[in-house]
C-alpha cells in the first residue's frame, strides 16, 4: 500500500509538516531509512531524539509533538501527540494482512450444512463441521478445524493450524493466532472417596490418611463464549465449561502461550500477557491486566481494574483497583518493601545475634 | 441421548425422588433450567442451597442428600451422595463426544503397513505411519499425526492436530487433547569442553572461566510409553527418551500446556494440572498432584503421594507423602509461616532498628 | 545403521577396547542389553561403576576413562573421554532420523514461485507459499505451513503441524519441532489515552484515575531472522516484530513452550529451557543460559554469559556473566543466604519478640 504523507497524516488525524505529497513506502527503524527520492520513501519511527539522531537528511519521519523537523534536515514529517496510538494506526495501515488467498481452496472439507458467509477467504486443508455459521469477510489459514455447531461472528482472522472445537460461539472481529486450542475439554477429575487434594483442603496440610486414588473424568458439556473484538494468542489454550460456558468478554485481548481453564470467566477489555494460567471457575474482572506468568488459583475473584506484575500468582481474592506484585500476590507497594527487607535478611540475621548477645551480656550484668 | 429420571439415577448408582418417568434431555445450571414440560427437561445441577435457591418451581433438579426437593417445588430430584462424582456419571451420560464422523475419511493418508482394529473413526486429513498398530474403536481428529512404529491400545481419543511421534506406546483409553505433542525431540546438548552450568553446577555459582561455548546435540533414540487410562491436554508436549524412553504411568492425567522432559519418569495415578514443567530425568512417584505452573528440576525425586500446591518450584528430593508449597518448595506449613513472616518483613526491620538503638543506649549507660 | 566396534570408535575419535569387529545394532541401557552374538549387539551406555555393574558377561559397552572392560566381562568397550560428547556422536549415529519420506507428497501445496533445492522431502498436506526459497535438502513434515516470502537455509529439518509464518529467513540446519509457531503477530496494543500499566509505571504503583481503556491493535510488520544452527521446541512461539525483525542469533536452542515476543533479540549460543517467556524487546546476550519456567521483563537488558537458575524471575537489567537465581532475580550466592535465612525467619520473629522483652524489661529497670 503507498500513502502520501498528507493522506497518512489525515488518515492518523496528524498534522503533516514540510512536503506532504512524499509517497511513504512502508515503515522502518531511523538507522535503517534512506532519504525520500522521487519514488518516495520509507518512513522512519523516531518519536524520540535518541532515534532522530540516527536519521539522515533527506529523510521523512514521524516525530514527537515538540520535535524539530527542520533540526534534522527532513523533507517531511508527521507529529505524532501519542505516539505509540499513531503506531497502531500506520502499522495497519501498511499490514500486507495474512497469507490467506481469497476464496475457498477446493481441498478444504466443509460440511454441507456450515454455513459461510459472503467473501470468505479458506486455506487449503481447513475442516469446517455441521452446522457452524461464520459471518461476513472470515479469513481461516491453512489446516485450521472448527467444529460442528460452533458460530463466528463478522471480519474473523483465524491463523494457519488453529483448533475451535464443537459449540464454540465468537462475537464479531475475532482473531485467533496459529495453534490456539479453543474447547479443549475441562481438567476435572473425582475420585470415589476423599482425595488427597481434597483431604489438604480441609486439614490445611496434613495427610492423615494416604490411600489410593483413581481418577474419574467429569465430561465438558459446556462451550466457550467469546465476546467481540477478541485476540487469542499462538498455542493459548481456553477450555470448556463443565456445565456452563467458560467466558471471555468483549475486547479482551490473550497472549500465546496463555491457559484459561473451564468455567472460567474473563471479563472485558482485559489484557493477558503470555504464559498465564487462569485454573477452573476463577472470575476476573473488566480491565484486569495480568503480566506475563502470572497464575490465579482456582475458583477465585479477582476485581475489576486490578493490575498484577510478571510472575504474580494470585491464590484468593483481588480487590477491585488493586496493583499487585509477588508470590504470594500482595500490593505492589508492599512486595517492594518485602523485597527490600528480604535482601537485607542474611544481614538482619547477623545484626539480631549480636543484639542477642548484647542484651544477654546486659541482662547477665543486670 | 435421553433418559427418563429413573434411568439415570439408576445410571449413576443413586437415588430418585417424584416421577421417575420425567425424560432428561441434558444438564445445566439451576438459573437456566426451566419447568420440565411433557418432552422432559434439563437437569438442574443443584447440589448445594445456594445453587437450589435458583430453581424454578416444577423443575427436575439433583441434590445433595438432606435437601428437600419438596421446599423447592421439584417434579423429580435425584440425590447425590458425592456430588463431584455423580457429575463424572452425568456428563458422561449427556456428553455428544468429539467432532469425529465414523469411517476412515478418504482425504486420511495410512501407510499400507499400519493396523487400525475395527471401529476406528478418522478424520480428514489424518497421516498415520508405518508400521503403527491402533486398537480397538479409535477415534482420531482432524490433522492428526502418528509416527512410524507407534502402538496404542483400544479406545483411544486423538482430538484434532495431535501431533505423535515415530516409536511412541501407549495403553487402553488414551485420550490426547488437540495441538499436544508426544515424543519431540530431547532438548539435551552437550559442549566439547565443560560449559558454564557445568562449572556453576561444581563450584556452585562461581565462573572463573567464561569461554565460547557451542551445543552439540545429543539425539533421542528412545521413545515414549503411556500406561492404560492417561489423559494429555492441549498443546502439552511430552518428550522422547534419550535411551531409554520417557515414561507416563496408568490412569495419570495430564493438563494442558505441560512440560515432560526426557527420559523423565512419571507414575500412576498423577494429575499434572496445567503449565507444569518437569525437566530432564526427574522421577515422579505415584499419586503425585502438582497444581498449575508447578516446576521441577533435572534429575530430581518427588516420592508418591506428594501434592505440590500452585507454583511451587522443587529443586531437591521431595520424600514421600509430603505437601509442600513455596519457591523453593517447603513443607506447606512451614511455607505459611514463611509468608506470615514476610508479610511483616519491613515491620521486623523497623524493630530491629528501634531495639538496636535501645541496646546502644543501655550499653553506653552500663 | 549398523558399524563395527572399531568404526564407531574411530567416528566418535575415541579408543577401542577387545574385539572391534563386532556390529554394533544401536545403544542401551546396561540392563537392556543382551551379550553380543555374532550379528553384534546393542552397545551398553555404562559411563559410571554403577551402570556398568548391571551389566551381562559378554556385552560391549561404553565406559568412562579408567574403568576395567576385563572386570565386566565385556568383548568389546569404546572410552568416552567425556561421557556426554560422547552421547552426541553415538546418538546421532543411530538415529533412523524423522518420519519423513524422500521426495514431495502428491497432498502438498506448493505455490509455483516456491523455491525448493535440490534433495527436499516434504510430507502430506505441507502447504507452502508464494516466494519461499528453501535451501538443498530441506525436510518438512507432514502439515506444516510456510508463509509467503520466508527464505530458509540448508538442511532444515521442519516437523509436522509446525506454523511459519511469512517474512520469515533462518539459516542453515535449523530445526522446528512439532507445533511450534514462528512469525505470530506480536502482542502489542495502545489505549488511546494513558492506560492503567503507563499510569503505574509512571506513578510506581498508584492509580488515581481507573478508566474505560479499550485496546488498539499495533499490527506486526517485522518478520523473525533466525541464525545458522538453531533448533526451536515443540509448541514454542517466536512472534514477529513490529518494525524491524525478532531474532534469534547463531547456534541458539531454544525448548519447548518458550516464548519469545516481539521485538526480542536473543544472542548466540543461548540456552533458553522449556517455558521460558522473554516479553517484548527486551534483550538477550550471547552464551546466556536461561533454565526452566525462567520469566524476563519487557524492554530489559540480560548480558552475556549470564545463567539463570530454574523459575529465575528478571525485571530489571542483569550485567554480563553474572550468575543469578530467585524472584526477584539475585546473585545465587545472595539468594542462597537470603533462603537460609527465609527458612529462619519464623524463628527470627520469636527471637524478636523475646529480645524486645527483655530490652523493655532493661530499660524499665535503667
Amino acid at each position: 500500500m503507498v500513502l502520501t504523507m498528507g493522506e497518512l497524516a489525515r488518515a492518523l488525524d496528524a498534522q503533516c509538516w514540510g512536503d506532504a505529497t512524499i509517497r511513504v513506502t512502508g515503515a522502518a527503524e531511523p538507522s535503517a531509512v534512506e532519504p525520500a527520492g522521487p519514488q518516495g520513501g520509507q518512513l522512519a519511527m523516531a518519536m524520540a531524539p535518541k532515534y532522530a539522531d540516527q536519521l539522515r537528511p533527506g529523510s521523512i519521519a514521524i516525530l514527537a509533538q515538540g520535535m524539530d523537523p527542520a533540526a534534522y534536515g527532513l523533507k517531511a514529517a508527521i507529529f505524532a501527540p501519542r505516539p505509540r496510538l499513531v503506531m497502531a494506526g500506520l502499522t495497519r495501515a501498511f499490514d500486507p494482512g495474512p497469507d490467506i488467498a481469497p476464496g475457498i481452496h477446493p481441498t478444504a472439507v466443509i460440511d454441507p450444512t456450515a454455513q459461510l458467509a459472503e467473501g470468505a477467504a479458506v486455506g487449503p486443508f481447513v475442516v469446517i463441521g455441521a452446522d457452524v455459521a461464520i459471518g461476513l469477510g472470515a479469513r481461516i489459514g491453512a489446516h485450521a478445524s472448527i467444529g460442528r455447531g460452533t458460530r463466528i461472528g463478522q471480519g474473523a482472522l483465524i491463523h494457519p493450524g488453529v483448533r475451535i472445537g464443537h459449540g464454540v460461539t465468537a462475537g464479531d472481529r475475532l482473531i485467533v493466532q496459529p495453534g490456539a486450542v479453543i474447547g479443549g475439554d475441562g481438567f476435572s477429575f473425582v475420585t470415589p472417596e476423599e482425595s488427597g487434594i481434597e483431604e489438604i483442603r480441609r486439614t490445611l496440610g496434613t495427610r492423615a490418611d494416604i490411600r489410593q486414588q483413581h481418577w474419574t473424568r467429569i465430561h465438558s458439556l459446556g462451550g466457550v463464549e467469546i465476546g467481540d473484538d477478541v485476540e487469542i494468542g499462538a498455542n493459548a489454550t481456553i477450555d470448556r465449561g463443565t456445565i456452563r460456558a467458560t467466558r471471555v468478554g468483549r475486547g479482551t485481548k490473550i497472549d500465546n502461550l496463555v491457559m484459561i481453564a473451564h468455567n472460567v470467566v474473563v471479563g472485558s477489555d482485559c489484557l493477558l500477557c503470555s504464559q498465564v494460567g487462569i485454573a477452573g471457575s476463577s472470575v476476573i474482572g473488566d480491565r484486569v491486566v495480568l503480566a506475563g506468568q502470572v497464575g490465579v488459583s482456582d475458583n477465585i475473584q479477582v476485581g475489576s481494574d486490578v493490575i498484577a506484575g510478571g510472575a504474580t500468582k494470585i491464590y484468593s481474592r483481588v480487590p477491585a483497583g488493586r496493583v499487585i506484585l509477588g508470590n504470594p500476590a500482595v500490593k505492589m507497594e508492599t512486595q517492594m518493601e518485602i523485597q527490600k527487607a528480604m535482601r537485607r535478611l542474611p544481614r538482619f540475621a547477623q545484626q539480631l545475634s549480636k543484639l542477642q548477645e548484647s542484651v544477654t551480656r546486659l541482662l547477665e550484668k543486670g
